[in-house]
């Protein structure tokens, strides 16, 4: 089985954590899956972690400090501050993987909108109180479907 | 409750088909919820279809036709095509609703495919072998949560 | 003194309610304060409302039939449905006094990022649980000065 | 709590001050409220000086250099010129905070100008003879907000 | 010598005061010099207003209604509101006049903003605060030349 | 009083010669006029020259090689060739100084053409057999004011 | 052998003379070849003209018109003005012929632009003192060729 | 006399040919139009190979190698592949020689189209089948004219 | 089975022709394979016609007008003249099918260009002289293939 | 016969093996056909798989070590994890050979839409579950014919 990895050419704009944290991966040949339970994260919210795009806890540090031998104080250093979010992927997307995530937003946009404006009202479903987790499914035929839950708080519009 | 509408000067370029259903759904004044239990389809499906983003099958057209008293004539000369998908969003979008769910692709694009790549190799998760579900939940605490479902089938790339 | 109006030739893709609310306040020859006392709402949101960027309530809309004396149902007709918000400004915006409240953004993003990060931790401010308010001042010097007031809720990244 | 920081490979354009001053900030661990008291300046001012999007007087640069222990023929050398500005936010920014800033101008964008134009006639906000200031708010609800004050000179367009 | 119109299929968003102030004009075979005479502006300024970039005053509207013979109450209600502007040119403009003139700032951008930095601190020129005047000239060798003339309001950036 | 400074950080794509020059400057801690002087040039066009937006001839590298004290043949070796214009100002710039110049273009675009056109016919003011000169204006009320003169040649577009 | 034609729906922003134009010249089944010779101008210009892009004279206003026998007033209203240049091509063009000239352009600039700084120093051609001309040659083996020729005037960089 | 020269800083993503090659011209100084006699073609191809746009044959590597003195082998490794055309102009041009051959283009594109259409069908004039030449024109009023000759090979569309 | 229509309120830059022959075909509910029989050409060849991306012959047009029934004259009107090509798809696309094609170029562009160039030289595959054709396949697992066939004359570059 | 090589100054996005490959692929003087038949796969998998867009296997890392001599950890640690596709092409491409391909799908991509809609139902043809095939044609008159052959699973839309 391949292991997801970080090319730093690739993405020269990611957070020296990325390198980091990638690198550590890489020479212990761990999945995402392994990590999440050291750290007690969904994997998600890990592999986000590892591209800069969520908030390491002190905890959170200490424990892939100690997982992945790697000096707690460079880990602090790197991983201390705020993720600075937007910068792993370029937009529109070229990926194709997340292109189709992407097109799922373009083709259904407008009905989720209509859906939820009329089970909920005038807002938006919050992508920041939100949390998302993955799970595969093989079906009884023997076909393989990915499941993406996205749980996201409801914020209605304020009236002023 | 508010519903669902569609004012066709803000989309010009919809198919005719919108304008003729979105009338109907606003006289009849039925929420895609209801419409939906008549089509027999999930109402991300319906409203998907209200936009021209989703296929008719000559049942949903038998059916809306009855439903709402439009002539199947027209309903079918409307709807019996092939969507032409992708008039219905501008893109970047500008609308928060929907902006929010690309900004969670943008944010968790390749944190997503990093874990699908660990769990199911190399592919992707198809957006047409595709299903999507809303839900709305109120926790414990009486805050409000959306819910939504990606379903796809994992398509990996063949070795060439 | 002149009052705001709007010319459907300039925005043909906003809403409908905006060319109804618009002629009509330009026969009454009212400013958005004046409309904003009956409507009971901020002047800032009664203008949001305006060109379709605000939901308005069957009380609004009501309100709004009395005073400008449009048919009651025509503008719940309208205005019953749920915003289409980002039809209206142009993006990037060439307006220039639009054009300054963006350049804010752009000159102070990272330096309110910065100052927010370090006050209320990870998150953002909302633009949905969201207020705003505009005033005039007059400083001693008999210089004129706009100020504009934000409130928006604070939101912390779920952890998960 | 954590403090804001900066990864240069995450903004390799900004000036070399911002690295200079990020770095000065990590080691001696202080928020910019800490930094804004010895500078004797709004701190979202100083956060946008270490950004590179305001100007630092000599004062400044004596204070700033004697408090971070940086040698001060450096730090006038890195920061004696003159901002060259908007090389901070990438445009369209894809970081949420700064995102939802920039929505709200794309939302209230003509409803600021239709309220400022009835209030004060035909001009602008400055941004340029513009402060700002933020806010931390707890409701009696124990509901964190945040507060963000503009204030800019009113501009008339000169009549020609 | 040919005059300056408009033609309407190729700027469908100007505001209807565009198309009826250049049908008269038109009509009444004057240039803007002359027009400029009868509004007593400059005629650069008389020029923007007709493509709705320069706010017309009661009087202006008074003495274009009676020059060209416009019934009062048509000009004043297509006339009478702030100008939204930013939506004559598009952007970046084809045209290759206008491409010129933008070439201008391209290439001396920076250099305009070192000199002006050096000569009047940090800030900018205002294009609110600012008027414009063009002038032809005929060198000694018969050579023509434009020559316009820029004149802004220089405005500091505010220490905050 | 600051100097106009070049942070190499910033401009990556400058000629090697902007670095060069710049550094020198900053050292002697002299303003563009001051230098315009030794160059015997307008001050816009050395900054120009600085920003690799202006040729220099053989007399201005030996004059800037001696007053800067810069060995001739590095500088000849880095300004010897033609400008590669255009890699100074990111476009559409965000930078508020230059921005506003291109404002004026976006707003007076269209009346600067009618005008032209009426006075010289069918044509373009030329941005290359050109010049421009900036001037410090204080009126009387004690107000500063910059003037930016733009002298072109006509060009009739040539009849075939 | 076809005609060139205009379809307005495809080009729903060139002017209204265009439309008249290519209508005249649908019905009468000429080619660009014989009205350029009744005008007396190179057929480039001549379709130029119809496209809106080039300047008629009153002669070419004379002779179209009695060529095509459409009404010299109504023609000398669509043609008495001044072009507005630049709204017949989307840029970038998909059209594949035009590509290739773009294409051209974009392969070669930098060798023309060398060629031409080493031959006439520093300058450019003149896109509006500028004629053009095609040419159809086969060669021996009666292969086709197009030849296109370019003459533009040469304009340097006036040293300021 | 000045020579055409490279600054890499300024062309980043050239093949590094292009700076072994203008390096070498300027130690020789030599222009094109000297390097093309010994190469044996036009002085437009052999700019366009030193950027990178056209491809080397084995001779004129060997013919280049010898006239700059470059050892052979290292110059076979830079050149001996095929062209990665498209990096050398960045898109639209900023640069303004080479943005007026692109304004040629947008504004007589489709009369171009219309001319060839008529002559020669439905076809394209191809840019890869395809030789330009530049020539140096002093008319008799001594004014200096450049004159682009393009020939390309007509392609048909293939009916299918 | 559905059949292919056009809704013109989604497609308003097609040509004319495009409302004329899709109205005629939803009438006849011919597919495009039965309609091909009849002109003699691909189907694909016959569908881009429909589009305004080919060009009908005299034959075709007088094939097209006796089996549809659309008087002579008036198809001859629309489809006599040259295609505009390049107004059906939006670029890049959202449609999910042509997004897809248009991905294989992104994907696989120089894995193409690195095989054509080491099998053919230095050069393109003309997408001019080009035939394509489409074919279905069900494989022996009952699995359906499409087979798109991409035909192309190669076209070295010229040596100049 | 040259060699497809890769000039990393040309395209510093790709992965680390593109570098280290093609500089194997360099040294030892092998076409993509004779790569292709060591490794077992088509050669335009191979290639783009030296381009960063196809998975290695780990045989196909072994076959590759093996061939090149290239150290096997060295390329399993370059070649091991996931393709992060997309980062080959700049889009939309310049290079003259993948622009033609582009412009193949701009030109027929709704009529291939059209025609596979009809044949095949509601669906897209694959990109993932795909593979692709170029072949050398010389037709019975000498000409140079390119076939590339597409294939790709038929992916019906879900109705849900």
């Amino acid at each position: 089985m391949s292991l997801a990895t970080l090319d730093v050419s690739q993405h020269p704009n990611l957070p020296q954590s990325s390198a980091t944290l990638f690198a550590a991966k890489a020479q212990k040949k761990v999945t995402f899956e392994e990590i999440a339970k050291v750290v007690g994260r969904d994997e998600v919210a890990v592999a986000a972690l590892f591209y800069g795009q969520a908030k390491a806890s002190p905890e959170d540090i200490k424990n892939l400090s100690e997982y992945f031998g790697i000096e707690h104080a460079t880990l602090e250093q790197q991983l201390g501050g705020f993720p600075d979010r937007g910068k792993s992927v370029e937009w529109p997307p070229k990926e194709p993987l997340i292109y189709r995530l992407m097109e799922i937003v373009q083709n259904y946009g407008y009905a989720y909108k209509a859906i939820l404006n009329e089970k909920f009202g005038d807002g938006i479903m919050s992508a920041i109180a939100f949390s998302t987790h993955v799970e595969k499914e093989v079906d009884k035929d023997g076909v393989t479907w990915v499941n993406i839950k996205l749980r996201g708080k409801w914020l209605p519009f304020t009236r002023f």
